[in-house]
């Protein structure tokens, strides 16, 4: 790997860091930067990153808008698993990071780039999400990571180097931002600053994406999803797109101040952090979702896929996304949702969301062998005993020898 | 294996359906019964239930409390595992059923019983915890299942039989009853009748555990609970044994709506059933020691952990407590819990429970090296770059193969 | 289900116990009896079954050749997961159990029939495997197991019974048969009689697929067999069909003694069993694949596979073949066999079967990368200290929490 | 981490390439080198490492007989596992690491070292075994892995280094060496140069620890096993210490061809090596361990365990003994041994171990319950048909809805 660079793909923001890092790689390396920008629903404007980009000289600037993408490609086939990081944690950071690197490697083939850039620090998992999907998509490619490189290692230095370089600073960036956060269309994650004592509450300044469920709506709210092989297609009986349908059910969310969390997390690079999440629709669809399955699922899928989803979300957490084993673990959960259809209704009422009914025209709930009545003969309570006595069986002789 | 029973150890409620039980092996076997009435904290009077026994001629009655024991050796190592079943339910049923048939057992050799009999049905799981039970336990102990044998198939055949022997009937019964109820320390369950539609909400009538949220206090309960070893031993700075501490938690959740859940689950014998759970304190402990194992638990036994609670769970809600594959589990659970110990603050509102602070003298939590400001060379940056080289290289490999 | 039988389908081997199971159906149920006798390479004549049956007033007489479905439908599929039950067993009896019931269930449809019968015993597995196939292809058949129902408890009995019945009994069915065997081709199976003794080695006799390792030739044998996407095409190059390729395994096998184990295994209805397993081909192929998948496979895929594939070697000796869980671990392992492509070249030698070489135009094998020797590069051994910095940062925490 | 050291602790073999390390950290870093050398039965005279440290001027020169520690500690937990790595390698080199690091930071700490190295290149899996053993067992400890810092990254220049410190040189080491070794009490591995083709078969002169089975006895030898809670004590009836016993093991293995196993494996470093190992003794063992399990051991914990050992052998072989999760499950395993103790009886010809007859105290085989022929009521036939109709009424259930 030679230490040249031609031209460099840089995943840009717009902000400060990012604008440091593309005037930093312009001046060290002496390089062409083409930039890209994706609309994954963070909810900001997108043409200052353009305008910015032009100031500092860039030539190609790509902003794309791959928000159907990202919900349809990536957000839903993970929720199919009903994944959890750590029990808990919905995975919004870690499952935006392969799709910046896939469109971020085909730029890179497309302008001829002979390498890529990105603004996650050393300390981090998404330079890891980062980087995997780059060497994964583009084997031979030169990765520039200039955290892991330059002397800019204090928050100071950066500033200073901005204005040496003529890069506008916003103003709350000139004290110490009191933490750092990443958003899309699934998730806003918060990290750093007065986050950093585990024993302190996060305060409620740090939440942008919910409201606090104190102040939320003192009537609960019911609404339905309709299901189509496992994904959400509708909402309230409305059909929406992926990216429409996740937008409505932010809204929904974020009305009822549903889907905080709180988290101490074991980060892949080996340390412990503490993070705060919020996802306020992928907290109704994972629930959602999970009550679909509950009468359209057979036990022996449903079980062994919670016990595959714990890896899983390792995998997509650890940036794997593009590895065999989460590929295959895919295909075998997209396998089990051939039948994953029908309406779930839910009540969102201040932080909660749970199921109250859920209907099926594939549902395997079979009221009439259930039910405590007279069953007319659906099932044979007879046939227990049989059950109960070869499930025994081993017990029996295990207990005449340890026991007897 | 004799059809002639001469003693029969019964678990025995008081209630109607074991009353007729009572009567109906008396009369069949034409044996002596002997009752036995466990106080699980299912919070009824338990001495009606001697009484009862004594009228209908059994001389030797035991009714004791478990309390203590059921949860220090039942539900706290439970609760060490983290175990949902499906993802949700916290085992309050299934974990009980293993400490019923144990003390049965205890007491079958102590009379010199040569059978045993429970009042559980033949469609449901409780059968089968009860009876592996007893078989682990007592090899060749002869179980007697009522629901199983009898022609009583229907309840007006059952209050036909208690109306022809004199068995008192409480009014409430006369009717079909509207669901079916299993209660004790940590919590209560509902099945049948009006919950079998799965489309239709639970009625707030079936809740007798837990306030409902809309009513629940508008102001926020801060609390704090400290964990030794995994299990809780203070709510509050209060030091309080097992029972004692999960009944402060029940009266906490329940003043504030926590822990109802409404789930359509698979059971071990095939079917799928609807039930609404209510776990008010067993809510609280669960997220409290995820919160405890956050700051405490190494990553690679907190991932191994996860895992295998998926598995454990499922067999403690198959009935396999007395299983070696259980035990070996537990032995690898207890294993993990040496240092899992410290205080979690939790706040409780409206149905909701939270972490929002943990704190240990054993926490792996490292402010040092998690910092985004200067760490002083705690972490070096630069080796992340060889992590993820080396962590890449397999895909970067498969990359030039397949991608090429 | 009614007691009234009108026509079943029994798998029919032309023996002396299903021509008993035959005569027994027509004399018990006044029904009329379809048979069905597959050929699985079992290595016998099956006209005779023909001939038997007409003598019995059998009208509908199926006698399929399925061997060529049962190699690449469900041999081939099995053998990519490289399952092995209990570390051991290659499953040769269980995996064609469910073909048997597949194709009585269509033949059951075809006829018109009401029910299927077998003549598994109530002790085996087999009888679970049918019955689950059975359900699960036509959830509404009637099931008649005679050994479970009958009276013909003892050999006795039954040999009493086909007297009775002008049943011809072979000569070596008078007196006690020495063991019980099943065969097919993928295996020969023999249990009972002189092998219940686990402490007692296998006689020779009993073996009969294989020859004596002792008298196998002095000679090794090198042979190569060629993969496509994970199943064998050809033998030392000479490209053959599914069932070909398989009895050409065999062969080979058989002359090198290839492919014995005696074994004491779990059954699924709860009991220990002593067997004796001859897979000569199936060993063959399983060391194969195994190499083949060792230069073309991810590591991330292929230790996943082996987690799985304990599960999935679980899954098909207890008989569920037909259930979602194998189905979506199914699609799991096929998905990583897409380049599972190449040579590989096996030495046979008195019993043994060992991979010397492997070769694939898929291979990710590097050599450049693997060498002790300068590699130009390809590899920058520095790396290899952040990964392991990386890596060792929780373990390390942890020392300093539990060993300073 | 400042950049002098004044003491390091090497791991030293006495041979070519550890006295070069030895010479350049004594001029490279200045300091003083105290040399380690463990007899884990590596077969070599240890004094001459004595002789050759002390004409380099080492003043502290530990040679320590780990070899019952070895056995008893590291072993014997292992082979409780059944641990196979991909299936095949019985992790030979991977287990002794973890013992050499643990010494090595003993005597760091006894000596007042500040640093340890070790002979490990930076491609292979063994820097990462010690260094994490180090990490963990000493987390400040300073690490020095000369291979990976010093610029002799030729045979040549090491030789020349070699003869520039008067450091001699065996007569074998001048040419290009035909592949490196491992060994221990447990081993032989062998890597590089002539292995290097998959596709080309070991040659004959690469093995060293068993002799070829074409010309090993033509005559079977029987031999039995006798285990205590999960562990060998004694060889043909005669109590041996446990590196004895192996060392037993390994003349029996040697002599009869057993224990070669050529293979291409996964290295946790991302790339694919091809080996070859000779564990002839561990190879015997872990069929014997087999066998004795197959007997003692119940259904529910042999699977499990199992499944756990695929991520057990993963631990080991990617360096995580002193971790957690290695520890979690060693505590699990261990669990399940207590009555795994018997003796086993083995057949022992031309490079094939094959247990022949398996007895038990606690043997949980039951010939009366197994047996075809009447058992006198200990196992009910019709049990199996409850069994299998629990079993199958979720398949059913399924089939109604998708195959109706």
């Amino acid at each position: 790997m030679s230490d040249s660079v031609k031209k460099v793909v840089l995943a840009y923001s717009g902000g400060l860091d990012t604008s440091v890092i593309l005037k930093w790689l312009q001046s060290t390396y002496n390089c062409e930067v083409v930039t890209f920008t994706a609309d994954l629903g963070q909810g900001e404007e997108l043409e200052p990153a353009r305008h910015k980009a032009e100031l500092m000289g860039v030539k190609q600037i790509f902003i794309d808008d791959l928000r159907e993408e990202f919900v349809k490609d990536f957000v839903a086939p993970m929720m199919r698993s009903n994944a959890l990081y750590e029990g808990q944690y919905l995975l919004g950071t870690s499952i935006a990071r392969p799709l910046i690197a896939k469109r971020q490697i085909e730029i890179a083939k497309q302008v001829g780039a002979d390498a890529v850039s990105h603004g996650a620090t050393g300390k981090g998992n998404d330079q890891v999400r980062f980087e995997l999907g780059y060497y994964a998509l583009a084997p031979d490619i030169r990765i520039i990571a200039p955290w892991r490189e330059w002397d800019l290692t204090s928050r100071e230095a950066l500033i200073a180097f901005a204005e040496a370089h003529q890069i506008p600073i916003p103003r709350d960036k000139r004290g110490e931002s009191p933490f750092s956060t990443d958003a899309n269309l699934l998730h806003t994650s918060s990290e750093g600053k007065v986050l950093e004592d585990p024993w302190e509450e996060v305060p409620d300044y740090v939440y942008s994406r919910t409201d606090n469920p104190e102040t939320a709506p003192d009537v609960p709210e019911y609404i339905t999803i309709d299901f189509e092989r496992g994904d959400p297609v509708a909402v309230n009986g409305e059909g929406l797109s992926p990216a429409t349908l996740l937008k409505k059910l932010n809204d929904l969310g974020k009305l009822h101040g549903i889907g905080r969390l709180d988290l101490v997390e074991n980060r892949f690079v080996g340390m412990k952090s503490r993070g705060m999440y919020e996802t306020p629709g992928g907290t109704i669809w994972h629930a959602a979702h999970r009550g679909i399955e509950s009468i359209t699922l057979d036990r022996g899928a449903a079980h062994l896929k919670d016990e595959l989803a714990v890896r899983y979300a390792e995998m997509i957490y650890n940036g794997f996304w593009f590895a065999p084993e989460r590929e295959m673990l895919q295909a075998a959960i997209d396998y089990t949702q051939a039948k994953v259809t029908g309406t779930v209704r839910l009540k969102l009422y201040k932080g909660s969301v749970n199921v109250v009914g859920r209907k099926s025209p594939y549902s395997l709930y079979s009221p009439k062998i259930v039910t405590f009545e007279d069953d007319a003969g659906a099932y044979d309570q007879r046939d227990a005993k049989g059950f109960i006595k070869l499930n025994a069986l081993r017990l029996r002789l295990l207990g005449q020898r340890d026991r007897g």
